[in-house]
């Protein structure tokens, strides 16, 4: 396991450079005002217009505009002033290895009199200080709600205060291991799988568990709970890259389900500021609208919602992949959709014992 | 710990009386046939005039009322034998001890070209079914797919196949553990907590682990994840009533917070044909309309919807406490509410530090 002994101390070398990032802004601000100047920063403008898909990177990323807000500008005091408490503030968190959530930021701001008009102030405020410092608020311990969930066997160490130090094995606990700050900030130790099947849904990753897919397949499950988390993008992109692992995704087979696959792979578009999330080389692998014929599985008719949505994903960059817009052809031609469960027609385990095998076959030839 | 101790084989022992419940159903069948009847099956009925608010048991009972269903009656036949199938179909679940969900229920039909015209006629039959045999549908491993979390010094033993006799501290993942079937299902073999306390919003609730409130505080902590999921209602009793911990409940501040604590308490009226999902003693401490006051909380103000919610709970018999009435009282003269997260005003930790406390002490007095 080369990759596996190479990762050791990722999450705390990651830490490191956060915290270094946010240290170098503030730097940047004392040396602007010893200098006698008013204190500004540059970043790069999230504008629509300045997001464009990048190829190479397989990603959406920003462009070469930017903006300046500076001091010297009455107008652009106040977001300087809410920026810079911003980064005070979570550089406190991160280094007392203390998490929170982006409603807790906004009131946080009351306890400094530092005044949000509202969240969605503070929220933008959080998503400058990404622009700005280049991570994630994850990596600065700014938690969504959301927790999705991983069931397998890899061994990890946690980093946090209290943990330091202790390991666990991913199959512990049969109803899945939650993804929250723990894991997130946990390395990885010792991993027997060698691939990671991502689910949509909470009812079909406990049925693999029951399943044995675990063993039968040497995966590691990861419950995505619909559209997955950040945390959970990230974490997926650490067990591609960190431990070499191919990643599978299986939703839905409708135009949601096949964007939910895609902003594992590829992002989004508001995430554009940000590298890290996405996994390029991850494989949507169903349901497939060729699968609903091939299997003849149980199926609704198509929304109009649901149609409206095919043609938007139609102009999409990242869907121009051959398997992309077959589906989406065959979605336009069937005018159907099927769910995960559409499966259990042939018995609970059909879904198991017959399709995912044929499909992990198919994965790795296309 | 002798409540403990006498706690272990309750799981075994309900999943027998569930398994003798379904085969009894099965046995009555066949001594109709036999007996040259037709099949005919009798239960309360769901119907809203037999609903109804039983004080001493503190929750929504049906009433005396009943249906007989029979396939002497060609309107009865289709209804009854979807019983029958799915009275089979979640027997031989449980026996083989896998999952499913309601989802799942629905296209398994399929498989047995047993005609379901859609979800909700399956959804209405498992409802049926519970009410025949007396047990919620997570008692025959039929399961939703929210999940909610725990977290503390609780030892399970699970007896799920694969997992029997394993034993796991609830400790082993800072993130929580999933409440799921496993969890569910497990036995509990050790406890060093003294008391549970229930909470409203994942951020919170890891904010708790990481201030240690479990150690400090002897506590379990549950994440409901919002309305809590019945699996987690009655894992909550359990701990109430196996262990004997006293179940505080900690919520936003507002009508659908109060409503969360409500329903964990007394139950609610969709599921009056259902016992043991409710803990009648675990009390609601927070955010209450009075501690906005008290704690000068940041607030929003109600909205239209809030102030219509606050007079229908005026009218629900299960809002007639004293602190209840007190509170819904409150709301509509003060006209605000808060998050949980709205203590976060006066640093991160002042909710551990000084509200838990304070709520903890006057919990006990009334």
């Amino acid at each position: 396991m080369s990759k596996n002994e190479s990762s050791r101390g990722a999450v705390r070398e990651r830490k490191e450079k956060v915290l270094t990032s946010l240290q170098n802004l503030g730097e940047r601000i004392y040396r602007q005002i010893i200098a006698g100047e008013f204190p500004w920063i540059k970043m790069p403008s999230r504008s629509i217009n300045n997001i464009l898909y990048d190829q190479k990177l397989r990603q959406y990323i920003l462009g070469n505009r930017s903006v300046r807000r500076s001091s010297r500008n009455i107008r652009h005091i106040r977001p300087l002033t809410q920026l810079i408490w911003t980064a005070m503030f979570v550089n406190d968190l991160t280094r007392q290895s203390k998490t929170s959530t982006l409603r807790d930021v906004f009131y946080s701001a009351q306890a400094y009199e530092m005044s949000f008009t509202d969240q969605q102030e503070s929220d933008n405020l959080i998503t400058d200080l990404e622009t700005v410092i280049g991570y994630s608020r994850e990596d600065f311990n700014v938690f969504p709600e959301e927790r999705s969930a991983i069931f397998g066997d890899l061994t990890i160490e946690y980093t946090i205060p209290g943990y330091e130090g202790r390991r666990l094995n991913l199959t512990s606990h049969p109803d899945g291991m939650m993804i929250g700050p723990a894991l997130t900030g946990a390395e990885f130790i010792d991993c027997k799988a060698d691939k990671v099947i991502a689910i949509e849904k909470g009812g079909l990753f406990t049925r693999f568990i029951e399943e044995r897919v675990h063993i039968k397949h040497k995966a590691l499950l990861v419950h995505t709970a619909g559209q997955a988390p950040r945390a959970t993008r990230s974490f997926l992109r650490r067990l591609n890259q960190e431990l070499g692992l191919p990643v599978y995704i299986f939703t839905d087979g409708d135009p949601w389900g096949m964007h939910i696959a895609m902003v594992i792979i590829s992002g989004s578009a508001n995430a554009a500021h940000l590298r890290d999330l996405n996994t390029p080389d991850a494989k949507w692998f169903g349901v497939w609208a060729s699968d609903i014929v091939e299997y003849k599985l149980p199926s609704d008719k198509l929304t109009e919602l649901d149609i409206k949505r095919l043609h938007e994903l139609r102009k999409d960059p990242r869907y121009e992949g051959k398997i992309w817009s077959r589906e989406i052809e065959t979605f336009m031609r069937i005018k159907k959709k099927a769910e995960q469960e559409a499966f259990s027609r042939y018995g609970l385990t059909y879904i198991v014992d017959e399709y995912l095998p044929a499909k992990l076959e198919m994965a790795d030839s296309y």
